[in-house]
């Protein structure tokens, strides 16, 4: 000890006692006034038995005297993306992305107007879309989400994201979110959750903007996963190439799978919308304790969309809907539920 | 407003008001206190270069006021495990795990002591393992990491851990961890970073110890991964089966095509100590400011081991000491860098 520290010792601890007497009075004041306990974490939400079961399963997974309480490392919810939280009608965005580039290839190799699937794609626009098949969905995914590097995939996705518009809305598809499942995501974060995104989109595509939107950082995006191939460029730098190889199709048995790869842990809580979803909700259900399994039901054409068994984008079933029921998953209805489906509504 | 709050209101705001006041008054004398400012975040590290190198790192990147400040969201570093953050030789404690499943496995089917390779692992020992082709390894890692439940393999390989002893230190392999890199897994941790590892080992495998014995959530853990099977056990209920297909070798070219897949962003440091993390250490430097890439060379065979390019175990070479040097790489003596190596010395 020197001169130094024998002056400043008593004086530095007298500061460090007074602080902390200071701390423990604030945090008795700040719990004793309440702050922010009677404030509504799903101001969206019509009150009713889904805004009661969400409260009620985040209430008990966070109060250590509850049975059900879940330990702050192993809360982990899931969120499909289209049709569980952006809109996904008339046909998924990242699909619309596709033919523009598609368009913007075929100025490049003008030969791809008289090659299949792209002829009928660049002649037939959206609706093609609905036509293609499996095999024409993979020659055009490899033709436009691959072939570049990493970060020339990302500044195509982000120019296209800032101008391209829903035509029904007149609005970016940044702006289709749903203001209710943006709460929902907040409100599990504030409560100590981890949330992901679990989608049949491309990973790498929604990676683009999940921070910005949804507040779910890249390494928190489960998708459909291509292969990457590292290499160096001209200049010897380090470059990650978007290859057409796909490793998980992040769709039905690939959401579970994805999400043990990626995660390596069972959710206690997964939203989704649509049959692709199923297996993820049963996964989900299967867990210990009170798991919440939810299905977001589009019921709701005057503000959004109405869509059951006939719909090719977004696939709901009557067999769906029984083994929600059955299984005690939790069906939210747009119409009934949700005060605002969008966060620009008045 | 009823009576009720009509009498508590008042009340609560002056509590609050308060409350607030003591925040204050506590964080100011904390800050001119200085608590906290003058412990060492790294106590087994002797004072030197490499030292003074991570903690200039770490002061930068969360000094607003500097010029290489690193946003909370992208302050991402990973780590090898084998030869980096715990003992490599004589051989990596997975392969020992695969050999102990082996010979279980001639129990059940004594048909594997006439089929190779088995045969010679059984015979051999692992002195076997070290000269094993690729396609040998396959084999038995299928036979030995896959076709079980992922429940299955979480107890088997917990199960192996509790037990299996290294012959030298008379240790669990969770014992034998680098004091000094658990010590900076927790610096970086305590200062908004999150921690990966990248390893070419079985990513379920490290899954199993990395939260408890390194504070590595699973969801953290990139790691070589094979593919597993969504199906339905015979009460009914989801199951996840290992299969043996690879889908991602984690080592070389594979550790940043890992990075990419898993996490979505370029570490702002990484932790290596053989030729299989040099593409990993490379894309970590091609990053934009100061990125930091770390090797440890193991040059202390009193205390751990010294090995260099003779070594088949954790490849070493000139080469890749020369790109180091070359690059800009903080090289980390074992000998000289580290005051202690594993937690339990005295």
């Amino acid at each position: 000890m020197n001169a130094g520290t024998r002056f400043f010792k008593p004086a530095s601890f007298s500061l460090r006692a007074v602080g902390l007497i200071a701390w423990v009075l604030c945090c008795v004041l700040f719990a004793s006034s309440g702050v922010g306990a009677q404030s509504d974490p799903l101001p969206s939400w019509n009150d009713g038995p889904a805004k009661k079961a969400i409260i009620g399963f985040v209430q008990s997974a966070t109060d250590t005297s509850n049975p059900n309480y879940v330990q702050p490392e192993a809360r982990i919810a899931t969120f499909d993306q289209d049709g569980t939280t952006w809109v996904e009608q008339p046909m998924y965005p990242m699909m619309l992305y596709c033919l523009e580039r598609v368009r913007l290839l075929a100025k490049e190799k003008p030969e791809l107007q008289d090659t299949e699937p792209f002829k009928s794609l660049l002649s037939g626009g959206p609706r093609a879309l609905g036509k293609l098949t499996t095999q024409d969905l993979e020659m055009i995914y490899a033709a436009t989400l691959t072939g570049m590097s990493v970060d020339e995939f990302n500044r195509e996705v982000k120019a296209w994201l800032e101008t391209a518009k829903d035509p029904r809305f007149n609005r970016l598809y940044t702006e289709l979110v749903y203001q209710p499942m943006l709460e929902v995501m907040q409100y599990l974060r504030a409560s100590g959750f981890k949330t992901y995104f679990v989608t049949g989109g491309g990973q790498d595509f929604v990676r683009v903007y999940s921070e910005r939107v949804y507040g779910i950082p890249p390494e928190q995006v489960v998708g459909t996963m291509d292969s990457v191939k590292f290499g160096y460029g001209a200049d010897g730098k380090p470059v990650l190439t978007k290859e057409p190889k796909l490793l998980l199709s992040d769709v039905d048995e690939g959401k579970p799978e994805g999400i043990h790869l990626l995660i390596g842990r069972r959710p206690q809580a997964a939203f989704g919308n649509s049959t692709g979803d199923r297996q993820m909700l049963e996964y989900t259900k299967a867990g210990d304790g009170p798991r919440l399994a939810v299905l977001v039901h589009h019921d709701d054409d005057k503000r959004e969309y109405a869509y059951d068994s006939q719909s090719k984008i977004g696939t709901f079933s009557d067999a769906l809907m029984n083994e929600a029921k059955q299984q005690g998953w939790l069906v939210i209805s747009i119409k009934n539920d949700w005060k605002r489906v969008f966060p620009w509504e008045r």
